[in-house]
């Protein structure tokens, strides 16, 4: 949510995200900056401890990066900084905080390379495909092909960092089809979640990344007559069975919502 | 076009691309080399200086470069180097010539060193398909998919060298829709433009690589928009849009063929 | 072939694979490892020297590695190691056998250093899909796009390494359709061959891997234009051929099945 709209911090809480991010930059004007910083505690007591807060500052290198950090309240879990693409901005970001940071990649720079980009005191990151887009030249489409290759990329250097990526926005607002379409092919890809701009987009974001009922029933019946067989390999609704597919089963049943 | 159908300059011309490339590789059996490099004079004076003229050489290490090198005319804006795929011919070149390079990068080596081979004197390069795939030892399809790795990397690396990347050539002559749809994804991914073999090919990338009247009309009623918010985050036509997507507005205005 | 099921091997022989694969890995619960270790002799014994027999051992790292190789036959032709993903394990090979080996690339880190990992002794690799995602955090999808980035940069690695790269199992035991859809995939890609679990795929595979009667005719005619132009180019049904493409088209009569 824009950081100069505190009273939408109420709408954003009861969507249940896991939590809030409060925009310093894109969202927010050049001349409204200051406004913005200073409605970051507002907004923070709105959420009113319900979720942790990030804030998400102008990137490193703007010139605007020293007084957002200066006004992120106390009581913010973490920042969320954008345009990240360099590794000496590491080394800036420990220097100047400690709170734990949120990478934004989403220039060709920090896609190519990401795998550098991950690493402490970055415990997750998002990948932004209309910056990205941006910064490449090309044109943002509905088939997502151009971004098709930096968004894998982008998952695997989370998971080589060990970190959870955060899937792109989708800017329409009211297409629940584009959004639940594009959070299902993120899970598959390796993302944890998907960055949302509309409280409308949090549930969908909720069910997509959850194994749904269908899955977790298969793995329930997959693992029971995978036991049954001892670990032998097994032809199983047919499919071949051997421990990879059992360990994915497994894997559904871990995150799956309990019942 | 043939370096040794100088006749078919006039042709070229008349379908006004932004430069013509004489090719003295692929296009020119072994036995004719010598006489395709006795022609470029005479090519070079059919185009008479309607736009540049780079003269396409055989590759750095196929011992057929220095008597290339050697022929290209004075009034030759650039060169042409293909299969372009080793540092160290970075260095050969700059030995060897003064003249701007377009790399052909069109091998397997080549794709995945892109980020280091597209450096001074290389100021362009071309993604090839046929070779690439030649070299994979994989099958050219229609629908791309074999290069959709390498398409998207050759983009991304001509990005980082701040250098225009131009699509893969389409070998069906008559194929118009392929030709532009492969020119539409190829704008997206961040190319500039597209190779042609044929002179009506021209005219569908001229069409292609620019923003379409219906881009334009959005773009402009978007700007408009966010002006009247002063730059705060609105809802557009069914979009958020702040800061990011207001950037891609303004630069499709940019490029925009003056109406 | 599970490598405790010797008796299977006249069924893997009849289906004329290139190779067998003794799986003691994925394929073994640990409380069978010893027990398959034991019948790798009679599984040899039952191919019979058709064709070679090669035997996946556990990961070098698994604590399973010296006992695994320990059991390996003499007339084994060579090792199948799984997860195959740091540089070290290069040495770790060099040191415990002579034999050569096929290293399965199937995890993040693998796909991401496949280029260094590609090296002596490993003369062949494979992608494994389904270990892949379940590194990755990912969902296995029909569609295949999770991991269509990884696929296509195993396939680069391998022609970069001079080695041939196998394509992902097909775990559906009885969809033809998907097995010869990818498999036709994967020769675009540049795959040499693909991975079979049971003996109905291993003729799909041996279908779909050679040069098709339409390609080798299509080859056939274009090569007999092409030198009736003695190589100069030409346009041929509808398509500019020069001497790339009639490199393609060379290719495909070298690996045609003689007719």
């Amino acid at each position: 949510m824009p950081a100069d709209r505190p009273e939408l911090a109420a709408k954003a809480v009861a969507a249940q995200p896991d939590l809030v991010i409060l925009d310093l930059e894109d969202a927010i004007p050049l001349a409204g900056k200051a406004g913005a910083r200073a409605a970051l505690e507002t907004a923070v007591a709105g959420v009113g401890g319900a979720m942790p807060v990030f804030v998400r500052v102008n990137p490193v290198s703007s010139g605007l990066f020293a007084d957002d950090l200066a006004a992120v309240p106390g009581d913010a879990a973490g920042l969320v900084v954008p345009k990240f693409d360099a590794t000496s901005q590491l080394e800036s970001l420990s220097r100047a905080t400690s709170l734990p940071v949120i990478a934004g990649i989403e220039t060709v720079r920090g896609v190519a390379d990401a795998r550098d980009l991950l690493a402490p005191p970055v415990v997750g990151c998002y990948f932004g495909a209309e910056d990205y887009v941006a910064d490449l030249g090309g044109v943002r489409t509905d088939a997502n092909g151009e971004v098709a290759v930096a968004r894998a990329l982008v998952a695997m250097a989370a998971r080589l960092a060990g970190i959870p990526a955060l899937d792109m926005v989708t800017i329409d607002l009211h297409d629940d089809h584009r959004f639940s379409t594009e959070a299902h092919d993120a899970r598959a890809l390796g993302y944890a979640g998907k960055l949302c701009i509309h409280p409308r987009q949090v549930s969908l974001a909720n069910t997509a990344f959850l194994p749904s009922d269908a899955e977790v029933a298969w793995a329930t019946r997959l693992l029971a007559a995978f036991d049954d067989a001892r670990g032998a390999t097994i032809a199983f609704e047919g499919q071949m069975v051997d421990e990879v597919v059992a360990a994915r089963a497994r894997a559904i049943l871990r995150v799956a919502p309990a019942s």
